[in-house]
This record gives structure tokens, C-alpha cells and sequence, in this order.
């Protein structure tokens, strides 16, 4: 087995501590990779306190990983010894339903693994994330990560990047099309920046008036404070799509009136109790839709990062060391990051 | 002015009764038609009831109309006397609109205008609908009638056969495709003869069990009873389009969960109270949507009938005489029906 040393938790009510653990040793398919910094993403603290319920302890969060390769099994092909290396929100799956078949592996039929808290499917044992020294993944699970972005300001993208960056191509968001995006946190960052990117028409909409400029410098075209109800009101029937990016529940119905016939607001978070339940009418009189969106395959997880390259697109963060863990999620709670922390894992030794 | 005779309501707690009422004369572009006959939709009784809070009275009911051309207007190029016409839910809309310029006068961006209780756009008087010896109605919003088709039976086509439709068209109903209908009453069984006229494995969902047999005489392939668990886990993501005909509250989880990856559930019914807010997982985790759609625009409302003529579509009907409306109401109110009233309007002489 191959020893990590890394952050965890053993209970749901005690702060993370330094722990050690293993690891399968590298198989003929796998990347050892020498964890070098980890993005610290919502999830993980919902996991640790196990506030959807189903965590196993110990666990080690972390799904926003960006390391150098240190070893790799002797089918690898993609990747040697020295290269940047992205793990994201899954390390495995299926490989054989239809979803894994067309690439995307986050809707896999039976279940994809998730990079921590997820049960290995050849093991059996469980999966520990990327607040660790050290991590090993199935080579197709592995992201090249471009050299031209900055490796830490890159981690996020692992996952508040490709949870923005897929809807808004599934969604086709781009030149001529007017795209919202709701909520400016960790993933509504990326959002603006990305719908940005794409050429669309992008409208942020934020409940904090000074987060404008912010917004604006971000590369929203315009800035819309959707508590204000002859603001909202003058961006009526007019979005071909919305990205809304709030976990917290809301009222769905002051942004899905601003769709235009046809639109899509599509949720890429779920709030731990329900949004108060959306208006049929808002849905009917427009042919409206209500969608999800979750992560993204791995195939256009690189896609991501390699237009990311290509437009000089990173997260916005906050370089923390690992001891800083308990407080910086206790900043995360009341939103008090610009926009992501990540964790510089040096900090280990 | 053109005197017709007709059932209205002068305020929302008394019975419909006998009224004269006024009609615009034809004008150049009009059609006049003499009702005979008028199908019963659940909208009447709400509006007759002022149940959506919109009421103008005195309010004459009436969406689902078939009638015999008896003046045409001297632009009138369609119709000639003589000739059987249809008449919907809209007699009106802008025109000039994106929605009106793609034949989607029921999105129209100005609003349509709606057979009853809307606003003439020209007299600015009121409409009056089909429970009356007789209408007049811009051409462009008159229905040829296929002489193949009973014209009472017909008459719910141009409301619960429309609203089916529709968004069966849109969201590609078809061979090799498992398409849902839930509730079995005026809309659904018009959806389960369409959906399986239009090819594809159709299933309908219904709570009672006893309304198994009736759904496959109208051409389900599968009835699911919606209360039975162990019935509806048998589905579980396997549906690539579910119509949810039911207006009343009602948990959505039950079937969105049944919804393949990318599937689609459209609401066309819009309850009083809301539905129990849909969990936000159930769309995030297979990329599902919840849509809505409204009845259909005129040019697809004539592609229906035609398709029905095609097919030997009709509503299932029970006839009354206009003087049983009103116990129609109460047994409408207990879906105490199979599947539409409709009106014979000979009964008003």
C-alpha cells in the first residue's frame, strides 16, 4: 500500500485533523500523483459534517486537485513522471452504460466514484480525496493540466469550472445569446467568466449591490441586483439561458419570468431543503424549462481546461495552508471568499 | 350588431343560464359561424367560477367549438358557407410578434386573445365564447374541419386535443420513443391516442386501477398505477418524455424520477395551489428538465385535425343539452366523465 499523509475527519461534529492513511499502490492503468494544491469546494464541508447523510469516516475531502505525476503503471500512456496532473470530482466509473459511452461519466447508469467518500470499484474500500500528500487514479480519471494557467489559481476548475463550463455548452451559451448567471460565489465566478469567454451576452445576478464592480470586472456585462424589483422586472421574457448557481432556497420564479420563450433555467445546486415550489404557469405560458446540470465527463473536463488555456481563464482564490482548514470553512459559510480557497499542500510537511 | 343567444354567468356563485348577448357584425376578414356544437373544459368552469380571479362578467364559456360557416366577410378566401369550421381557445393575437410570426400565437408576446372573457383587440368589448348559437372569428383563427372526423366528437380537439399535441410534437413523440401520459381525463386520454397514433411505446400512468382496461382500449401500451411503488420503480429512468396532464397538486418527484437522462416532464396543467416543490436532485443527477406548454398555435392546431382525420381520432364524448350544463359542472368536478361533455347546441332552440 502506498502511504498518505492528509487531512480528515473521524466524526461529523470534530474539526479536521492531520491523519495518515493508504492507498491502493499504483495498478498497470493508474497515476501516482504528488498533490501540490486542492481546491476547497462546498462539498466538502457538506461531506464532513455529513450533511447529506450518507459520509463514511474517516474521510479525507478534496476533489479540486492539481499535482505533479510521480509515478505511473505500465499501460499509462498519456501521462510520465513530471507532468502537471488534474484530478476532479470523479476517479472512476462504469465504463460500459451508454452515459460512460458518450463521455459522460457523471451520469453514469451505475453510479461514477466519487474522488472521496466513494467506494472503489475494485477494492471495495473506500476513496479519500485530495487534502492529502499523494493520490492515485485510473489514468482516463486523470485531466492534463495546460502549463500556460497558474497551477493553484487552475485547481477549482477541477470543479466550480466544469460544473459552470458544461451546462453553458450544453445550453449552447454564445455570441448572440443572452446568459445569466445567478449568484456570485465559487462556481458563479466561473460562470461569468466563462459565459464571458464564450461570447454570450452575460448578465450577473447577485442580492449584494457591492458586489457590482466585482461582477463587472469579472466580465459581466451588466450587474443585476435581483432584489430589485424594477431592475428584475426590465430584463422580462428576455434570456435565452440561466445559470443559477445558488444551493440556498429561493424564489426560482423572479428568474424564470426573465427567460424568453424556450429558455432554460438550469440549477447546478441542490439546496439541503426545497426552493419554495416554482409557478406551473411561469413554465407553461413560455414553454419554460426547469433543468440540472451536474459536473461534466471527463472528455469535456479537458475541453474546459484547455479553453480555460486558451483564454487565460483561472479562479479567483485565496491560497490557504492546510492547518487554516476549520476556519476557512467557517469563512466559506458566510460567503466570505474571493471566490475559492485552495489549499497550498506544502503546508502538509 | 349580431344578436346571438347563449349559457353565461352573471357573477360566480350562480348557475349558468340562458342570456341574449351582442356579437360584432362579421367585418371583411370574419367568418360567422353557427354553433352546433361545443365542448366542456375544465378553463369554463373556472372562469364561470372566477377561480383565476380574472372574470369579467356577464362571461359565456365555450373553447371547443364546431360550427357551419353562415357569412364570410368579403377577404374571407377559406371558408364559403355552408363549409364546417373550428374554433379554439384564441380568436386573436398581435400578429407582428416573434411568437405570431413562427405560428405561436398562443406565446404571443402582446397575449392572444382568448375565445371568452378576453378583450376584442379591435372593439375593445368583450368576447363571448361557444355556449351560444353562434360566433364570429377572424379567419386566420378559424380550423378547416376534415369531413372523415363526427364533428361533436371533434369539438375537444380544438382545446384537450391541441394542448396534447403539442408538446408531444415539440418534445419529438415518435417511434422508439417511451412517452408517458399522466392522469386519464379530457387532456390524457386524448394524450394516450395521440402519443400512440404518433408511434411511440406510450404508457399512461393513472391512480385508479380500474381504469386500466380503458387505458389500453384508447391505445397505451403500459397503464401504470401511480400509487403502486413497486409498479413505477419498474420504470425508473427509462421515459424519454412524460406529458402530466394532472392539475391538481401532486408529488412531480414521482415521475421525473422516471425520466431517462436528458428526459423531459411537461406541465400542462397549472394547479391552484402549488405543487409539492420537486426535488432539485431529481433534475441535477440525469440532467432531466420540467417544462411547461400552453394549447398550440393555429397553423398546428389544422396540422392536428388533420393528423386525427388521418388516424380516425376523436374525443370520447358523452352529449348533453345545454340545460344540462350545470350538472355537468358538478360531474366534471368529480371526473365524473369519459372523457368530455360536449354540448349539442340544437338543445338551445
Amino acid at each position: 500500500m502506498l502511504s498518505s499523509l492528509g487531512y480528515g475527519a473521524t466524526d461529523a461534529n470534530s474539526p479536521l485533523a492531520r491523519m495518515s492513511f493508504d492507498r491502493r499502490d499504483p495498478g498497470p492503468h493508474d497515476v501516482q500523483i504528488e498533490i501540490l494544491y486542492c481546491g476547497v469546494c462546498h462539498s466538502d464541508l457538506h461531506t464532513v459534517r455529513n450533511e447529506w447523510g450518507n459520509t463514511v469516516y474517516p474521510v479525507v475531502p478534496g476533489h479540486e486537485i492539481i499535482g505533479r505525476v510521480t509515478k505511473v503503471g505500465e499501460h499509462v500512456s498519456r501521462f510520465k513522471p513530471g507532468d502537471m496532473a488534474g484530478v476532479g470530482c470523479m476517479v472512476d466509473s462504469c465504463q460500459h452504460c451508454d452515459a460512460c459511452a458518450e463521455g459522460l461519466e457523471q451520469y453514469c447508469e451505475n453510479g461514477f466514484v466519487g474522488t472521496y467518500n466513494g467506494e472503489e470499484m475494485h477494492t471495495g474500500g473506500m476513496t479519500y480525496g485530495g487534502y492529502a500528500s499523494n493520490i492515485v487514479v485510473k489514468e482516463g480519471f486523470v485531466l492534463r493540466v495546460p502549463n500556460a494557467l497558474d497551477p493553484a489559481a487552475c485547481a477549482p476548475l477541477l470543479c466550480a469550472g466544469i460544473t459552470t463550463y458544461s451546462p453553458l455548452r450544453h445550453w449552447k451559451a454564445g455570441p448572440g445569446k443572452k446568459v445569466g448567471i445567478v449568484g456570485l460565489g465559487g462556481l458563479g465566478h466561473m460562470g461569468v467568466k466563462l459565459a464571458h469567454a464564450m461570447g454570450a451576452h452575460t448578465v450577473l445576478f447577485t442580492t449584494s449591490p457591492n458586489k457590482r464592480e466585482d461582477g463587472l470586472r469579472l466580465g459581466a456585462d451588466e450587474v443585476v441586483v435581483s432584489k430589485n424589483a424594477e431592475e428584475m422586472a426590465k430584463h422580462e421574457n428576455s434570456f435565452d439561458f440561466i445559470l443559477n448557481t445558488v444551493a440556498a432556497p429561493h424564489d426560482l420564479d423572479a428568474f424564470l419570468v426573465l427567460l424568453k420563450r424556450e429558455g432554460t433555467m438550469t440549477l447546478v445546486g441542490a439546496p439541503a431543503t426545497p426552493h419554495p415550489s416554482p409557478q406551473v404557469f411561469n413554465l407553461i405560458m413560455k414553454r419554460r424549462h426547469l433543468a440540472g446540470s451536474l459536473i461534466g465527463g471527463i472528455r469535456e473536463t479537458q475541453e474546459m481546461l484547455d479553453f480555460c488555456a486558451e483564454h487565460g481563464i483561472v479562479s479567483d482564490i485565496e491560497m490557504i495552508p492546510i492547518h487554516g482548514i476549520n476556519e476557512a470553512y467557517e469563512r466559506m459559510l458566510k460567503s466570505d471568499v474571493k471566490y475559492r480557497f485552495v489549499i497550498d499542500m506544502g503546508s502538509l510537511k
